[in-house]
This record gives C-alpha cells, sequence and structure tokens, in this order.
C-alpha cells in the first residue's frame, strides 16, 4: 500500500496508487506519470528551504518507486528527474526540477521514433530481417526504413508459448511487407536466409546482457555461428543500472497452461497414475542473452555495443552503476 | 510402378509392390522385408550358372531399390545383404546370400536393445538427460541405463509442430522417470541443469552429418556452447552412404497447417486482404546437424565419434563411400 | 555544383568549390580547409542577432558538406566546429566557433604525431609487426616508437592489386627497419613470427567495424585464431558516426584492369569466344573487418577497443550517433 | 634518490623519501600520502602567481613521483588531484587542489566497502565461488554479499608458488564460509560447480587487460570454456592508463626459492653434474589476461565490461590515454 | 578373493592372486601376465573337446579379470589373446591361442620404443615442448627424437600435487635437455615459447577423450587457445573400449595430505574451531579432456586423432565398442 | 645417382634414372612407373627361393625409392603394391606382386575420374564454388557435377605469386562456367556468395593436415568463421603416411623473382643504398592447413573427414602409420 508521507502531495500519491493498482501501466506510461508527479510536486512544495525542498522530492520519489520497484522504467525516470535538481534555493532547485521532467517527458515522446530512425540505419534495402516475439521498438526500426523506402523481408518466429510471432507477422503484412512465418525450431536453417536478428528488450544490464522473451539467447548464439548480426532495440527507460549482471535478475515463472493444456497433461500422465507430480512445466518468461553474441543495442541516445552500454547509463542516471539507488 | 523383371521372383515383386504403396513402411520394417525378399529370390532362383545368379539377385534389388530410393534403410539392407555373396558356385551364392539376409535380420531384431545397451553406458546415475522431439532409438538407451538400476531425469522439449515430446514425455513417465517439459524456446537456458543432450537421427551422411527433425541443429549448437555433450542415437540402417554431407540432402516441406491454423493466417493477413500472398509458412521436417557439434553417434555396432561414422560405413557396405549405388 | 546561398561568405563559396573539384583532397586537408572555411564565415559575418549568426554559420557548414557528403573527415570538422559555438550573443558565439575551428585546425596538425605516440606505446622493444597496405597513420606509430629506440622488424604484405605494400616497405627500409616482403597468401603461414598486426582505416563506424583496404578483415581474422593482437591507426577524421555498422558502408568498385590486364583476359577468354562475358572481374577498394577481431584503435585521442570508440564519437559530435547529420 | 627541488615543501620530499625507501608502501597507502603531500604543499605553498603556484605543485608532483614510477596507484593519485586544480588566482587554486585531494583520500578510504557493496550485487544467495589467489577486493565483494544474508560456498585455489590461498581459505573460515580448497591444477574439474570466478587485479591495462597473479589468464580461459564468468575486483587506483595493452607491462620475476628447494634442485640436476646450468627455473608473478576472457571489472566507481574500462580512465585522468604521462 | 573354478590352472589362479595382491602391478605388467597366464592355460588344459577348450579359456580370463576388473590393461590382454583363438580343433584352439598371446608379449615388449619412434616423428629440431606429470611414454618419444639427433628444449610443469615433474625434469636433464621448471600456474604464459604440449595418459576412451593427470584438460585448452598442437603418448593398453566416454569413468580422490599438511590446515581453520568441518580438500588424481582439445594420440600402432581412436579399438578388440565386456 | 645393385633389373635401374633426372615426372606419371617396374622386376626375377625373390623385390622398391624420397606418390606406390606379395613359393609371390601391380595402375588410371564422381555429389545444382590454385583433382569434381547437369558457377582466387588461378578459370570457362575473378585479398568479402571452397592437396599428413598452396590455410580460417564448408580433392596418391602432422613437412621456398621484380626491389631499397640486404622476400610454395578447418577429403577411394584419413592410409599403407617407411 502506499506510504502516506506528510509533504507528499495527494497528486503523487495518487499516481503512486495507479502505479501500484496497474491502472497505469506499461514502461513508457509509467515512466511519464513518474516524471509528471515529480513535477507536479516541484510545483506546489510549499518548502521554504532548499534543503527541505529536495526531502520533499525525493519523499515522493520514494513513495512513487515503492509501488513496483521491479519496474525498470519508474526508477529510470525518477532518477533522471532528480539528478536534473539543481541549484541554491527553491526556486532554482523547483525550476530545474520542473524543466527536467518535461525535457524527460518531451523525450520519451519521442524516443521510439528516434530509436526507429537510428535503428533503421542499419538496415540496407533489399535486407531480410528475422524477428522473435514483438517488440514495438524492433517494430519501430523496420518501420522507419520502410518509409525510407527500404525495401524488407521478415522471417517471423511464432515465438512459443504465446505465440506473439503472429502479432509482429499481422503489423508486418499490413505495412506490405513479406513475411515468412516459422516455428522456433526452424531457426538456424532460416538464420542463412537472414541478414539481421532484430529483437527487442524487457530490460538491459549493467554489463550489457539483454532480458528477453525466452528464446532470445538461444537465437543470438545461432545468430553469431551462422555470422548474423544481432541487433535490439530498446528505449533508454529499459536500462537497469541497479542490475549488476543478467544473471541477478529474477526471472518470472509462467502458467503451465500456456505449454500444456489440461487434456495434454492427463495423456501424458494417463499411465503413471492421477495425481503424477512427476511431470513439471517450466515456463520462464524471459531468459538472458550475454553481451559477446549481441552486436548493437538502439536506442533513442544512439547505437551502442552492449560492451559500451554502461557509459549511457552512467549519463543517463550518474557515477557508480551497481549501487542499489536509494531516492 | 514395380517393374516386373523376367527371373525376378513373385515374392519379391509383392514385396516391392507393399512398399511403393506403403503397406510395408517404418525403417527397420522395410529393411527386414527387403533382406527377407532377397533371400527368397536367392532360395528359388533357378540359375544354373553363377554369374546369372548374381545378376538375378542384382535384379532383384534393383526392382526392391526403385519403389522408394529415398528410404535410406532399403538400400542399406540391399548392400548389405549382396555384399555377402561369395563363392565360385551357385550353390555357394546361394548359401551365402541367404545366410547374410539371415544374418541382417537377426542384427536387426536386435539391433535396438544391442544399441541402447551401449548408449546407456555413456549415462550415469543421477544424470539429466535434454531430449527433443521422439527417438525410440534414443528411448532405448535410457530405458537400458534405466534397467540398470541408474536413476536418470528428462528436460523434453516440446518440439513444435507436431509436439512430439508428448510422446516422449509419456513413455518416460511411464517408466517413473521425472519429466520436465519445456517449449523448444526455453532449451538454452534449461541446458545449465542438463548433463546430456540426447537425439535420435533421420539419417546420418557420410560426413557424419545428423539429419533429424528440425530444432536439432540449433539446439546443438547451444549444448556446445554450454559444454553440454551430445549424443545422437541411431542403428546403422539410418546411415547414408550415398550422401557426402547433409546439406545435399533434400529437406521435406511439410504441411502449413502444422504451423497456422486458417483462423490463425486469416487473423495475420486481416489487414492485407482477402488473398493474402504475402505471408508464406515454411515448415521444414528436418535440419541437418554439422558433425563438429556431436560428441558421439551411437549405433548397435557401438558409439563413433560422427568424424569416424564413415569408417563403420566402408565395414558395412564397401569401398568408395559417396559414390552412387547401384545395385 | 556548389549552391550560393545569400549569407554564404564568398571564401567558403571558394572552398566548397575546390573540394567539389577535388582541389582540395585528403581526409585531413579537407577537414583542416574545412573549419578553416566556417571560421572565415564566423569573422565575416554581418549576422546582428545571434540566431541569424547562427544560421549562416550553418547554411555555411551545409554548403561545404553537400559538395562530398560521403568524405568521412568533411562532417566531422563541421560537426566538430559546430558543437564549440556557444553564449547569447553575436559576439560570443563569433569568438567560440572561432577558437573551436582554431582548436580543431591545431589538433588536426598534431593528430598524427600525437597518435603516432600513442601507438608506439603498444610496442615493444625487439617486435615484430605485419603490415597491410600503406597508411601514415600506422607508420607514425613505427616511427614514433623508432625515435623512442626501440629495434623492430617488419612483415609487409604486398597487398595486391595495387601492391601498396610496396610503398610501406620503402619506407620502412628508408628508416632502416628489416622488412620482409610476402604475397597476401602467405600472411597466415608468417603470423607465428609476429608480434601485433598493424592496419590503418578508410573509416570506422560507429560499433567500432573497420573499413580498411580490402583484405585486411581476412588477415584479421586469421590474426585472432593465431592468438596476434590487431592494432588499428586511426586518426578521429576517420571516424564515421553516422554509419551504424561497417556492412551499410557502400565499396567502392575499382578498376579490373588492375586485377586483369587486357591480355591476360584474352587468354582466359580464348576458348570461351570474342564477346565473353561470362568472366566478371571483382575488385572492392575495401572490406568491413568486424569489431570483434580488432583490439585496439589507436587515435591522437587516445587508444580504444572498438567496442568503445562510440563513447569518443560521442564527445567529439555528440548524442544519438547513428541519427543521419543535418547542418 | 630524492631531487629535492626549490620550492618543493619538506613535508612533499619526505613523504617521497618515506615512499622510496619503502617505509609507505601498498597501493591504497601510497595513494593516500601522495595525496596528502600535494595538499599539503597547496597549503604551504609561498608563491603569488598562478603560474607559480602550479610549477610548484607539478614540481611537488614530479618529486612524489619518481620515487616509484612504476606503482600504478602513485601517479593515479597525482594525476587526480593535479586534474582538480582550477581557477584564475592562488587561492582559487590552492581551495581546488586542496579540495581534489581530500576528496580523493576521503573515496579512497571508501572505495573497498563501496566495491565491495557493488560486486556482491553480482552474487546470488546459494552461488559458487571460485577464488584465485587473495585479494582484499575480491574479499571485500563476498564479505558485502555475506552481510547482506547471502549465503556463500568457495572454491579457493591453493596458488602456487606462495600459496596465498591459504589467506583467503583462513579469512573465508573466519566468515563460516564452506570452503573447498584445490590445487590450481584441479581448476577446469572443478569449475562445473563453480558460479563464478573472482579474482583481484594488480592493475588494469588501457585496453581492459587485466594483470594479475600468475594464473589468472589460464583459469579466465578455462571459465570462458566452461561458460563461468569472470569478475575483477579492483579499485580505480590500480588502472594503469599510461599502459596501452597488458603485453607491455614489465612482468616481475621472482625468486627461484619459491618454485624449487635447493635439496629439489640438487635431486633433480643429481644426474648432470654439479654446476648444471641447464635447469632454470622461470618465476613470473603475473601474467595478463585479455579483456575478451573478462565479464565484469568492478570498482568502486562501478562495473565495467573491460572494453569499456577506457571511458572510467577517461572520466578520471583525462583524455589521450596512451600518452606518457609528465606531471 | 580369487574364484577357484575346477578346470582353471593353478598357475593361473596363481597369476591372478599375484595381480589381486598387487605382487604384480604396472598397467604393462599386468598385461604380460595376463597373456602369460592364458598362453598356460591353453598348453595344459586336457579338453579334448574345442568348446570345453574355450570354456576353460574363458573361465581363466574371468578368474583373471575380476581381480582388478578397473585396470584398463588386463581386459585388453585377455580380450585380445582371446579375439586370437580360431579354428575348429583342439590343437588348431590351442595353437592360434598360444600363438597370440606370444605376439601379444612380443608387441607389448617393443611397444614403448616402437611409439617413441612414431611420436618422435611429430618433432622438429630445435622444438620446444612441454610437460606435464610424468609419463614414461612420453618420454620416449623425446628420446627417440634425441637419439635421431634431433635438439630439443622442455618447459616442465612442476605439477602439483605430487610434483612429478620434477621426475621429468631429471630424466630429461640427464639426456642433457636444457629444462625450463615453472608452476602449473604459468603454463599459459609459457605457452607462447613451446611448439608442443606433450603428455601421457592413465587411459583413454572409446570417444578419444584422454583421462590423465589432473590438469591435463586445463592445459590443453589454453594450449588449443594459444595455438600450440597437443600430443598424448599412449600405449594400446591404455586403450578403454568400455568407457564411451571421459565422463564416465570414476576419478580416484586421493589423500589430502598430499595438498594440505596438518599444520597448514590447523593455520587456516584458526579462527574457526577445533573441529572445522568446513575446511575440505578436494584432489582428484586425474582430469578428463574432450578429444576436441587433442591433436594426436601416439601409440605403436601409429597415430591417431582422437577421433578415430576408435578404428584401432575395433581392430584390437573387436566390434561394438562400448558394450560391456564379458571373458 | 641411383645404385646398381646386382638383382635389380635394368629396367628398374633406368626407371629410377629416369625419375632421377626428372624424365618421368608428376605425382600420377611417377607412381605408375613405380608400379610397372616392380611388376617388370617380379616378372624377370630368376631367384628360386621365396625369400630371395621378396629382397629382390625390396632392393628394386629401395633403388627406386630413394631417387626422391620426398615425393610422396612414389613410396605410396612402392609400399602398395609390396603389401600384395603374398603366398610361399616364388611363384605364388611372383604373381600377387604383379597382379596388385596392375591393380594399382589400373585404379591410378581411373582414379580422377572416380574421386570426381564422388566429389560430385557434395555438390548441388545452382551452387557457388571458390576455387585457390589450380587442381585437376578440384577440376574433376566440378566436371563431373557439370556432366551430372548441375548448373555452377565459381569465384576463382587470382592465387599469387603464380596466378595459377587464371588455369582454372580458362578450364572453367571452356565448360561455360560462369567466373568472377578475385585477387586473393577480396576472399573472405567474397566467401559469403560460397557455398563451398574447394582445393587440392600437395599432400595429406597423418593427422589430416592439408599441405596445398601457399594460401590455402588462411582461406580455410575464413571459411569456418564465414560458415562455408572446405572440401579437399586429393587422390590417393598425395597420401603422406610417414608424415605425422603437416608442420614436420618441409616447405619448398621458391625464388623471390616470383614476387619481387629487380626492379620493384630497387624502388623499394631506392634509399637504402646499393647493397641492401635488409629487404627478404619470403616466397614459400605451400601451407599447412590443420584438419579441424577441413570439411571432407575426396579421394577416390571415398571421401573422408580429415580425423579419419588416418584409417584409409592404414587400408592402403599398412599399420604403424608414423613410422618412417623402409622398404
Amino acid at each position: 500500500m502506499v506510504s502516506r508521507q506528510s509533504d507528499v502531495d495527494p497528486a503523487v500519491i495518487e499516481t503512486a496508487e495507479d502505479i501500484e493498482a496497474m491502472r497505469i501501466r506499461g514502461a513508457a506510461t509509467i515512466a511519464d506519470a513518474a516524471a509528471e508527479a515529480l513535477a507536479t510536486q516541484a510545483k506546489r512544495s510549499a518548502a521554504t528551504e532548499p534543503d527541505a525542498f529536495e526531502r520533499q522530492l525525493r519523499a515522493a520519489a520514494k513513495t512513487l518507486y515503492e509501488t513496483r520497484p521491479t519496474a525498470v522504467s519508474l526508477p529510470n525516470a525518477l532518477r533522471y528527474v532528480l539528478r536534473g535538481m539543481d541549484g541554491e534555493t527553491v526556486s532554482d532547485r523547483r525550476a530545474t526540477t520542473i524543466a527536467r521532467a518535461e525535457e524527460f517527458q518531451r523525450e520519451l515522446a519521442q524516443a521510439q521514433t528516434t530509436l526507429g530512425t537510428i535503428g533503421s540505419n542499419r538496415l540496407c534495402d533489399g535486407d531480410v530481417v528475422m524477428t522473435h516475439c514483438h517488440s514495438t521498438d524492433a517494430l519501430a526500426c523496420l518501420e522507419a526504413a520502410l518509409e525510407d523506402g527500404k525495401s524488407l523481408e521478415a522471417i517471423v518466429k511464432e515465438t512459443r508459448p504465446r505465440k506473439q510471432g503472429h502479432i509482429t507477422a499481422r503489423q508486418l503484412r499490413e505495412w506490405d511487407v513479406p513475411v515468412t512465418l516459422i516455428v522456433d525450431n526452424a531457426a538456424r536453417r532460416s538464420l542463412d536466409e537472414a541478414d539481421h536478428v532484430l529483437v527487442g528488450a524487457d530490460s538491459i544490464a549493467a554489463d550489457g546482457s539483454v532480458i528477453n522473451k525466452i528464446g532470445t539467447s538461444g537465437l543470438a548464439v545461432n545468430a553469431r555461428e551462422r555470422g548474423v548480426p544481432v541487433m535490439v532495440a530498446a528505449q533508454t527507460i529499459k536500462l537497469h543500472p541497479d542490475t549488476m549482471t543478467g544473471h541477478t535478475v529474477e526471472i518470472e515463472m509462467r502458467d503451465d497452461a500456456e505449454v500444456l493444456s489440461e487434456e495434454q497433461r492427463a495423456d501424458i500422465a494417463s499411465d503413471a497414475g492421477d495425481a503424477d507430480d512427476g511431470l513439471v512445466v517450466e515456463n520462464p518468461a524471459f531468459d538472458v542473452t550475454p553481451p559477446r553474441y549481441v552486436d548493437a543495442i538502439v536506442t533513442e541516445r544512439g547505437q551502442f555495443p552492449p560492451e559500451s552500454i554502461v557509459t549511457l547509463m552512467r549519463d543517463l542516471f550518474g557515477d557508480a552503476i551497481g549501487e542499489p539507488w536509494e531516492p
């Protein structure tokens, strides 16, 4: 439950409650709301001492942060805005905080488009792109390339268990991109036809590890083996500066039913008795791709080899990447 | 249609017709029938000259061979039996041919059991085995190990599109092996828990390439990357001495419907018009795993690194591996 | 043809025309002239409003840029100088622009020497260096090491088709460095004797890919396989921040005659008829070496692993590496 | 002998003499004393012109630097403090220099603790860590993780010749960490049980090469081959911006007696005569691990892939990494 | 205890008892005695029926085999001799068995010399050889090369824990080979000076895996990484046809005291209480080198890439490598 | 000079002299003449004792062998024929020797055609083949594929220094194969267009190393890196059973003038004085490709992975591959 500290503006509390209740959801939407809330706090603060002002802002940030501490875009928004607070007077601090929040929101609104433009520069006319899962950041790169007049083709992995590849395929067909749909098992065989592997990211760790939809890492290893470059499209709100390495990210385990229907389960276990507990379904949502199998991470701030993404994190969020952040 | 050469025994013709009409099917069943037919031809031949006898046998072999020249076990059976024909008289040639056919059939009947015993020696008590698709040769290795008192666990890939992993899982549950079922995309993540990758083979080329269910090669590349040895279980009737390398094997393309229902297709193509021909499904049945990603091929004649499987082919089928075979 | 915008100083136009007509040529010479031209524009500008001043400078930059948009050092010079323009008054902007241009020119004049000093620190007394093609930046590293009293030897690849290795060999012999000249085919065999591979660069992409004389990438792959580190010497005017990866760079195709004389062609085609169009010569000037085969890029701003060259690009040319630059 | 330049404060001379005589020793202690000495020089300087003040400070730095130019933390401290001198007046320069020195000392005092906190984030509850040699920076990571309530186990390589692994083992047993002690030869076999390789560093070159106790590089190569990530713990005073690559670092050769007792030597040479000079002992103190075998360098400023450590060097010590530094 | 079957000759029983009591020990000595015993059994057998003769021989083999079933040379000798029994009469079977035993013993007596001659052909004049542990088979290669007039140098790893490298060094010094002794940790650094890595083998599995002194596998991985070929010297009595892969071999764990003295243990555990059971020493005698890191296995029957050692096993011991052998 | 032993037939002496004087030259021609000479010796021998007959034959073989002991096809022919001598009487030994010689000659005459047929089975319709140097064995594979109706294209490396690629190109143009001619430096760039690398061999060592025209090994390393299989076409007379590994083969150094004209040399050395001995040209004829970069060796006896070529050597030339052969 959202803690109600004195000095934290009711509008901030409301935003925090909306985030907690998932009325505000989605990485970009959360980030935008958090920046907005800090700006509101800055505008409405009654603090007369600069230190008190800063304390209030940090209290507001803390209130927001604690609603969903694992939603990577939330602390990113808060850190970015607080880093902009500057000056020795309340009015200076207020003004710089508000300006920083507006800058964040303005850039966020443009981020996917900018990212798409940058990413499209990796694609040549006539290229064939293999996709995994569904990512609007990844699609933004393809869209920008198409708008630039480049002709592209796509090999779309269906992406079991939830087959989000179908969503990608539909979007690409809307843009009239020729699509070859394959099962995930056929990826290595089709890599010989591909010029790029293009995926999105759930988050990106400080060492350049890419946490993304289960199957990404196996695809990336095969792509390197076949000589096909791997391109990850991810806005900077996906950067995870608190994560020292992908392996410390807890991977969500999803419902068995995505993998196995009750009927199928019964069929498998039929000869093994009614309450067969020897059959376990493991359904991880994500896996971790080591940086050495990724060629480029494309963000709205430019393209980075995974080994240097830490320099972007330091620019955006400050030094000592890896220390747990405290508002 | 089966050609009816004079001198070819009616029983041979009948067997040929049954193979052609797929009334006789399955690699082992075809091989057994072909050897039986050659033995019958040898028994019933009225030839009085040794050369005429040999010509008849070759005509019978040719009749059989031409029914399904791509069924790898068929020429293997024929080559193996004909190579046993020896001696300078009709009666010697008849006797040696019949004896060779009987030896072939006897060994074929024992092959899977023997293979299982040999393969089980790669498995230690407590090992975790990752499987792909469904292969009775592979399962024979697990069964032999279980009978030997070893405790095993299995990670079973469902193996899209047809999910034959479910059949494997059911068999293993019957044997009370703890099974963790995963989607194919989760394989790399689970490899850290596996001691072996164990698969069967559709056929094996002269250079040790393994042609097997789509997805095998991608799994093998990841297994090597994670340091997990890859073991292929395949009776010698799967050896393909005429094929120099996996890449010259024509890969069967299967029905789109295994990958995409009509409804799903309509959904993807919805905004792209009724007769959308920009959406193609590619559904290859097999892929080719290069020998350098396979650690051992287990047959009923022993275990071989893929690089030396050619020596087994030469033992069984004679010199000049790679020359097209003519009965 | 150079566009004549009002407000663009005639001296700028003249420089632009000289660049276009290739009277001004060579990466460093073009960069120097472009910086000089911007300084002139700044000095002579009659603008009274800061914004107008900036518009004039950008118009001048655009005029210069459009003469040879693919000459990588030209936009680099323009971007670098414009990034230095600062202040809220015309006089501030003028002063900062001129100072920045002078700084650029001053550093450019020193760049090769500085680069040589830095690069020479990778070389130890007694080292053997293998070279490919001819690069004054690469030679500057050797010269600095020699001046530092280090004894060096060189294995010089002749570098077909134009055998620029001969120029390198001549320079090294002038400095009394023992030279072993080899054909390009002998490189792998000679790598066991080499402590370094040292090459220059035509340009360097944002992901650290090195575009250099044809044959560099094959050499780099072999050097990694033999454990010999690869060192690329390239002034920062060779950095190509608009290019996301080497594979999007258009590679110049040079004249067939460099590869095959008319006589040789006639001899090859002799039995194939007069107008033999089945014989094609492909003569690419450059190839692309992926960053993972390069150990260090040495510039006058220091040494960088290829994976972090993007951080240098950001320092020099600003954020959002990969977005097409517009003056 | 310490040169006595006029204008250099006697306290600075005294510190220099203490460093030279190794009364002040250890990377951190030297760095702290050097910063302190510069602060003292700044405080006591009688200079009345800003340039003279700067000259004095540089003379003091030079005096200190020349006592042990290969002690990597010494120039780092000096460079860092001098880079902080700012302003156009003597008093500004004095104040900024003193403040910078204090900042350096304050951060240095916290560095190992901060580094430990950052490094501990790479470790999960239940992880097994393999160590080589003895490093307090590495141990700080383990200590922080233990204090965080994580349960860890250690595989400790004894680290011939001096078996500093015993010191590591003792410390870990004090913290009640279960320790498995192995000879260095057993490392590859034990890597299958390890989740991390964790080592310290003697120094780190500009290209990310890690110079550390002999045996580190062989361990790192095997760790990569077995898929175990390698983590290097090193405070920023270990960064070696003047060294372009590990291979140019002169490796100290230590006493034969660490490897071979007189008795053992006599035994080996017994049949080869009294004065056997055909038996040489080579006892290098360190080796060089190429950056591509290291996953992360953990410093008190955050975690860096080795390929981007150069960006940290530039932040701390300025541009042109690789140019020999002159105070 | 040795079982006393009727029909088994008392001399065979006596040999069996000597092997069991380790009065007969060492791979070659055991193999020689076992062949001798079978020859004796053949000579003295009173069987009058060929089948009874064979049963007696197999009973004798079984009696011998069961004394030390894991001593790899014992079943090899028995299998080899029994495979030579041929003919349809008692006298034929007796004669062929005796002849085969004599052939085995004769070849065994020559094996190391022959192996040395073959192995020496891999060595060129002036080569530097790195050794691990002490192996008379490996030394035989060096001796033959020296006798052939080749000049060699050696880098000798001391080989903790038992430092058998000292024995190797002494032997090499006797032959006047210049020796550089290093700790095992220094191996990777010294590999750049080596032309070969040369080791022996405890046994060799059917897939070409080499089971040898702990540390061999780590050395082999580094040798491949540095481009130094790895050569294993092993007589055919070391071949282990029943073992499918090195990972199924049970590795002997040796005494802690080889690694840690009581005093050292007490020192490490000092602060952790009297009965510290948190400190474990693991002291495996051997490790397993995968075939892909070995370039050649040199036997007295010729040189084999590890991938084809199975063909030699089949020649010597018959088909179905991998099936458990039963006399 | 050819030694004249009594009992050696004058016709053998004459053949030996022709080989020595290089009147008989070329691998196949020498092999054919040597077999013919042994047959003649067998026919004309006046020996009345079987042992004397064998001694004569061996003396003849020795006479022939010593003329050019490094011509690999010569000992191969002699070994092969002598291995066929069998029986206990002079007449049996004569007959078997003659028959064996005839078999050898007959097979030799067919070898290239057979090899071509086998090799062509690796090629699919539409494939693009990259060639290096000129090899009639390699061309035989292409010819057979073309005759089989397959459509092929070729990328022909010119192969400095002697540009034998031009001969290959001419032959291919005669067969109307589309040819793209490239300099050797362009090979890696063109590998993305190639389905195969196809080369011949000067000789093949017992470990599968391929000794072939300088540049082969660098090409093979790049082909593996790009995923293009490497196919070596070599008749069995190229097998070199005495050579354990390619690195022990002495590589012929050819004339400087192939690399550098006098004029070019003078130009390079111009500033370095008249008698410049600091410029050395190294012009090795061959290099060694390690077996792990070769996918298949195609002979007239079938196709072999390089790791199993030793089994073919053993079949043809007997056991103990690697022991120096003595007639």
